[in-house]
C-alpha cells in the first residue's frame, strides 16, 4: 500500500467544516485523516498539526490550495456587491462595509516552513501544484505528495511534475472542483468514466474521489482500478466535524438531484446543496469575481442569514451521494465504511 | 436473473447507429440485443424484428421514445434556421428548403400493434412512459417493461407506474438523457451517485447505464447494487453497428473530457463528442426548437458536411468512456466484456 495509513482510505480535507478533531479520529480508526490548511495562517496550521499529534501517533495529510491569487479589481468587487445588494438590504446590511472572513490563501513559503518544521507524512494539493521551488521543498521533507485531477490531461500533467499519487476527482464530488487546466465544467467526467481512464493513463497509484459514501462505493472504486479512496461528504455529519448547523440541516434533507456546481460562493466551480442563492441567481454568475474574491461580498450575507437560522448564502458543500450519509462518530464510521466495503467485495458474484 | 437473456447485459438501443445486425450479434453472445424503434415506421419495425428473428432464437428488446410531440411553430423553426444560416450558406444550402430526415416519433397505437403481433420479450422506453392505455397494451403482450431514470424521483415515478425494472442512466451516458420530470441537466447525478440511491429507493431490479465500456465498469456497477448493465457506446465501433464514418472517426480520437451535453442536434439534452457546432455555437442554444424539431434544420447541414467527410453538424453520440472502446465484432466483444468483468470480480481484494 502506497499510503502510510493502515487503510487505503483518505478522509477528504474540507476547509471550513473540519479541523484536527476529525482528522485525528479518522487516523485512530486506521484511515488517513486530513487537515485542510486553505483557511489557516502558518500559526494556526502549527496549532492544528500539534492538536492532531496530541491525539494520535498515526500519519496524516495536510492539504493546501495552490491557486494563483488574482489581482483585486475594485470595480469587479463593486459590481458583485451590487448584484448581491437586494439580499444585503433584506438582511439589513445595506451600506455597511463587508466584514471579511478568513481568506483562502494559496500555499506559500511561510506555510511551506511549517511543513519543513512539522513534517507530516502526506501533503495534498488542490488546483494543480505550487511553483517548482516550493514543490521541491515539500518533496525534500519526505512527504508523499498528492494532487487532484479532474481529467486525464490533468493527471498526466501532475505525473510529469513528480507527484506520488493522483486523486481522480469525479464530477460528483462535493466542494471545489480541483480543475486547473481548463475552466470548462461541461468537460468534467463522472467518476465512473474518469477513474479507469486515469488509471490507464498514468503509472501512479490513483485515489478515487466523488460520491463515495458507503461500502458499495469503495468496492466499486477498487473494481474500477483505484488504489485508495477519498471520502469527504460522508464525514460532514460526524460530531468531530465543525459543519455549521444550517449545513447539517441541509445535509439531512439531501437528495441525489439536490446539488449543483456553482461559482457563487467563492468564484470557482464547487458543488453545493441548492439553496436560495443558487435557486434565485442561478448556479453560475458572470459577475462573481475570480476565486477566492467572490467570497468577500458573500461572507456578511452568509453570516446574516445564518444568524436567522437560514443557509440562504452558505456554501453547503456536498457531493451527489449526500443522501447516503449516516450520523455516526468518525471512528466507528471509518470502521463501518471499510467493513461494508469488504462485505460487498466478498459478496460480489457474476 | 430478471432478464430473459443468458447474461445480465443489455446492448443499449442506439437509434440511427444500429439495427437488427448488432442486436442479433449481441443476442448470439448471450446478451440482450436491442432494436431502437425511435426512427422507424411500423412497417420498418416489423422488418427489423423479422431480421433479428431470422438471425437468432434468443429474446431481445425493442426500444421506443415516448416524448410528447410538440406543436410545430413555424416562427421558432425559422429562427433556428436563421441561427444556422451562416453554416447553411457555407455548405451551399442557402435558400433551398430543408430535406427532412426520418423523424423521431413517439410510441403510438400503430407501433403498439407491431408489439402485439410480434411479442418481443422485452420493451424499453426512454423519456418516461407512454400513456396508460398504451402501456397496459404493452404489458398485456407479456413483455418485460423497462424505462430509464436519471434521478431517484424518476425511478420512483416509474416504479409507481408498474415497470418491471429501472435503467439508472448516469450523467456519463451517451446520447439522449432520459430525463422526463425536470429539464435541469445540472441536477443529473453521475452513475456512482445515482445507482446506489436508486437501488435503495425502489424494490425493482436496477440496470446501470453510463460509461460502462469494459469489465471494470461492469464489476463496479454490480458492486454499487446493479442487477444488470446496459452498454451502448462500446458497441459503436463494431462492424455490425451502422455508425457513420465521421462518427467512427471521431470515436477513434475520443478523450475523457471530449463530450458535452448539448441540445443542438435534436432540441433535447444528449451527450455528443464535441464538434464544430458545439464548439462554435456552445452546447446549448436557446433558439433550438423543442425535441425533436431542432433536428429538421440540422439534417441538411449534417448531410452536406458529411459529404465533405466532416462531422461538423453530426450528432456524434458518445458516453464519457468512449476512449476505452475496442474495435471488435459484437459477439466476441460481448463475450470479452463479460469475461473481463468476471476476472475483475475474481481479482478484487480489500
Amino acid at each position: 500500500m502506497f499510503l502510510p495509513s493502515r487503510l487505503p482510505l483518505i478522509q477528504a480535507p474540507m476547509a471550513g467544516a473540519q479541523g484536527p478533531a476529525l482528522a485525528a479520529a479518522v487516523c485512530r480508526a486506521g484511515g488517513l485523516g486530513s487537515l485542510p490548511a486553505a483557511l489557516l495562517t502558518p500559526a494556526l496550521l502549527r496549532e492544528h498539526v500539534a492538536a492532531v499529534r496530541a491525539a494520535t501517533d498515526a500519519p496524516f495529510n495536510v492539504n493546501f490550495f495552490c491557486h494563483v491569487q488574482p489581482r483585486r479589481d475594485e470595480a469587479v468587487q463593486a459590481r458583485w456587491a451590487q448584484a448581491l445588494s437586494p439580499y444585503a438590504a433584506e438582511a439589513g446590511l445595506g451600506g455597511t462595509p463587508a466584514p471579511r472572513g478568513p481568506a483562502r490563501t494559496p500555499f506559500d513559503a511561510a506555510l511551506c516552513e511549517v511543513l519543513e518544521e512539522t513534517r507530516p507524512a502526506v501533503v495534498s494539493f488542490h488546483f494543480g501544484l505550487p511553483p517548482d521551488d516550493l514543490l521541491e521543498r515539500v518533496q525534500r521533507t519526505g512527504a508523499l505528495v498528492l494532487s487532484s485531477a479532474t481529467t486525464v490531461a490533468e493527471a498526466r500533467w501532475l505525473q510529469a511534475r513528480g507527484v506520488d499519487a493522483i486523486i481522480a476527482q469525479g464530477a460528483e464530488a462535493g466542494g471545489h472542483r480541483g480543475l486547473f487546466l481548463s475552466p470548462d465544467v461541461g468537460a468534467q467526467p463522472g467518476l465512473f468514466a474518469l477513474l479507469p481512464q486515469v488509471v490507464d493513463a498514468v503509472h501512479l497509484p490513483v485515489v478515487a474521489a466523488g460520491a463515495i459514501a458507503d461500502g458499495r462505493g469503495i468496492a466499486a472504486a477498487f473494481a474500477l482500478g483505484a488504489s485508495a479512496v477519498q471520502v469527504g461528504t460522508a464525514y460532514l455529519l460526524t460530531p468531530e466535524a465543525t459543519t455549521s448547523d444550517v449545513h447539517r440541516a441541509a445535509l439531512r434533507k439531501a437528495t441525489d438531484d439536490g446539488t449543483r456546481l456553482t461559482n457563487l460562493f467563492t468564484g470557482r466551480p464547487a458543488r453545493s446543496l441548492v439553496n436560495r442563492a443558487i435557486r434565485e441567481m442561478g448556479p453560475f454568475s458572470e459577475w462573481a469575481p475570480p476565486f477566492p474574491l467572490a467570497a468577500e461580498a458573500v461572507a456578511p450575507l452568509r453570516a446574516a442569514f445564518e444568524k436567522l437560522g437560514r443557509g440562504d448564502f452558505s456554501s453547503l458543500w456536498a457531493g451527489e451521494a449526500a443522501a447516503l450519509l449516516r450520523e455516526e462518530a468518525a471512528e466507528p464510521l471509518t470502521r463501518w465504511l471499510w467493513e461494508e466495503a469488504r462485505r460487498v467485495v466478498d459478496g460480489l458474484k457474476l
